[in-house]
């Protein structure tokens, strides 16, 4: 979670003209830039973080366990873990960000680690639901564990 | 659109530290912070604009109308609505950001201008999928107009 992020917001003027001289991948020429999809996945990365801690402190007993409190941050994670991340990164937008080149290698390999998210944060939601602490605890570690998976392959550490 | 952004990712240790220090409202005290509070509002308007800019630019003709593009992004748009994007506005989390302490003197008013757009951006992603262009600007219009309403009230233009 030690991410360091600089997220710059251009104009739609300066996106416009920007999105023009790219050269981007044919799913993002719609109006939008390399920056913009930039922008997007560290966006959507803070909401899955968003949601994420609280309920990371929970497990690990920093903060008083709360059923309902955790159903609430359980069902935003999964609401936002159904947008799709994979969209933020066209080619060519690792430069200046912890994106690693591996992506654009193994694609398919980095969609289904997305996927394997979704997945697991769908069933933390229901299990959520439940208030079976310790299902909770394993279908939370299940679900940081697809996080990792991803990270320990195509994030940098310490760029 | 022309907002600025400058977006400050802590720590897991610093969020826990500030979180204890920081006299958040109670719904804010699990683990997390002001400035993680802000970075969750600033990440989601980010990605609401990701979904709204391309859909703006089919409708004013700035790129070409592509009735699946377009769909797709009212899809994406209608999920990340869905978020609970007021739970990012705990008290006294207004400085240095462009949202007016308005927001906390008209709470409801405010809450109910976001639930606004959650029912415009249900509406725009239902109509989308019909593929009628002359529903689709309309109900567009109706969108975007929810977005101007709420910033026109309770966003500082020049901050």
């Amino acid at each position: 979670m030690n991410r360091r992020v600089t997220q710059r917001l251009l104009t739609a003027g300066m996106i416009g003209t920007l999105a023009m001289g790219a050269g981007l991948a044919t799913a993002h020429a719609a109006g939008t830039s390399l920056q913009g999809a930039v922008d997007f996945r560290q966006s959507t990365m803070t909401i899955l973080k968003w949601y994420l801690q609280p309920m990371g402190g929970m497990v690990k007993g920093k903060i008083p366990f709360d059923a309902a409190t955790f159903s609430n941050k359980a069902t935003g994670l999964a609401k936002a873990a159904s947008l799709d991340l994979t969209e933020g990164f066209p080619k060519g937008s690792h430069e200046d960000t912890e994106a690693k080149p591996e992506i654009w290698e193994h694609w398919d390999e980095f969609v289904e680690k997305y996927k394997a998210l979704q997945i697991e944060a769908d069933k933390l939601q229901k299990v959520a639901a439940t208030g079976d602490i310790d299902a909770i605890k394993a279908q939370f570690g299940a679900t940081a564990k697809t996080c990792k998976s991803c990270h320990d392959d195509f994030r940098e550490k310490d760029k």
